[in-house]
């Protein structure tokens, strides 16, 4: 199964095609050098790379992309407490501010999980 | 064991005595507040609190402390590989630059450890 | 009177039990160590505390969390005047787009207080 | 023609009125300093400027100032392949989330001005 | 006496001048419109000014001119308290690593000028 | 020519070799994704790609590859003069004080430049 796969879980094609229409060239370099060549190393499981990945996206300030990690980080075996736990690491090393905001991301992730899980 | 003396090592007793005489209030707040109560947390391993912490640092630019998290990931369990894992990771998310500068601050940690080993 | 109270005002409970939702230990370590150890320090009126933290939420590019010390520094005796001159100033260290960005934020919490007030 | 009228094309007046509105120093120091004073400065002309603008207002996480600076661009010589070769350039050196957002914006930007066009 | 006087202090002279030397344009910029522009404005005074100089610089980590702005809140009344306090504060904000950093180079400033009174 | 003989210069063995020595997975993925794949990209030529590398390492707080890419800028065709307006132009988008540190760096570039010249 490709990284991206594993990662996006069934988003993978919808993520994939708007990238695709975004620009070309922008997400051939996303899929297959970010995501099939680096992340697909090995040396370094997909659940630490992801919460990796968060902790890159608090200290970028929480963009869009960071919902993406945060559902990677839970589909490749990171627990919920796990994930919460990067969080407020973040605050000792980029500011309570930035762990703030990511903790309000995670949690409308959540919920909207448990809704359509109900 | 407190997590400063798993994190500093055989340093420990001189980065507490030199946060000390920089500032008093700050250095409680690193030693009690970062160290033994979010660090101590559990929920997350020190290998990969430390993982996250060369992340963090990395985003930041590399800043001093980015050394000794260096050293606390691997008195903690990480391997070279997985250090040197994390920082080629960061690329992706933070851009080369600060990639390539944390593998030289790495690569100088490695050569004075050699040396000393030798 | 507790800092939250001082700076959150008549919102102080809502933005705690909103807190306390999100994560009950990132929430503590917010109130209990950031608003009444740290911000409560003598040294430094909370005042200028919150003209401080609004540099320091400017540069991080205005995340949320800047709305509501913006409240906290006029709520602590800051003028509209010095809240405007402290966005000015941040311009020269932080550049145009951040001091913009925040004299928008703040623009639009002036409007709603006005349209309320009136 | 002054460099606000070439950057904000048709948009210049209404633009200026809310920096007026917003705060008539802060509008000021925009307008006669960074507009006509530095933008205006011979050694550079204003599509590279543009360009170099897109760059720091992606290193600054996609503020809402990008996007007057990517018609900016198209409005002084830049083509849509220059624009998103300037994206994709700083996925290199400020990471991909934010050479995605930015290309996000950028389409966003020509799917409206397409609809207007059409 | 002009701002720059008041900041730089007895370095004034030999400042005005290494800035000359770099670039007399943006020797100029920083000069007439940063220092006797905006740092001269009323509405705020300049230790305030100083102390919020001191939090943007931290948030860019630190660098060269922090200490320059460090000596300046000196300069313009704000105590060795206040200006620990205002670096503790930015630990809150930007993390634990800034403030450190913030804090040596604070350190190094005093133990100097101690030196040299002695 | 590879962009990085164009690039690097007469420094493009010595730059490479100390890469390799870092790291070779991380050298391998500069070298040929980041120069030969991207920057070799067309659409833009390779000295408009050096003044943005250059705007986005002044960004970063002006990491020590902003060097390389100051003298990439000249090595492509740029002058003294545009890489000047490049730094002052970044003034606006990133402050003074990242501006004034970018300027320091490429002084010290030319100082060299002319002293090895004579």
């Amino acid at each position: 199964m490709s990284v991206r796969k594993k990662i996006w879980g069934k988003n993978a094609e919808r993520i994939a095609e708007a990238l695709e229409r975004l620009d070309p060239d922008l997400a051939r370099y996303i899929q297959d050098f970010a995501y099939e060549e680096v992340m697909a190393r090995p040396g370094l499981d997909l659940k630490t790379r992801e919460l990796l990945a968060i902790t890159a996206l608090i200290a970028l300030g929480n963009p869009g992309e960071l919902k993406t990690h945060l559902r990677g980080a839970l589909a490749n075996g990171a627990t919920e407490r796990e994930v919460r736990e990067t969080i407020i690491h973040s605050a000792l090393f980029l500011g309570f501010p930035r762990a703030l905001g990511a903790m309000k991301v995670f949690s409308e992730l959540l919920a909207r999980t448990d809704e359509r899980g109900a």
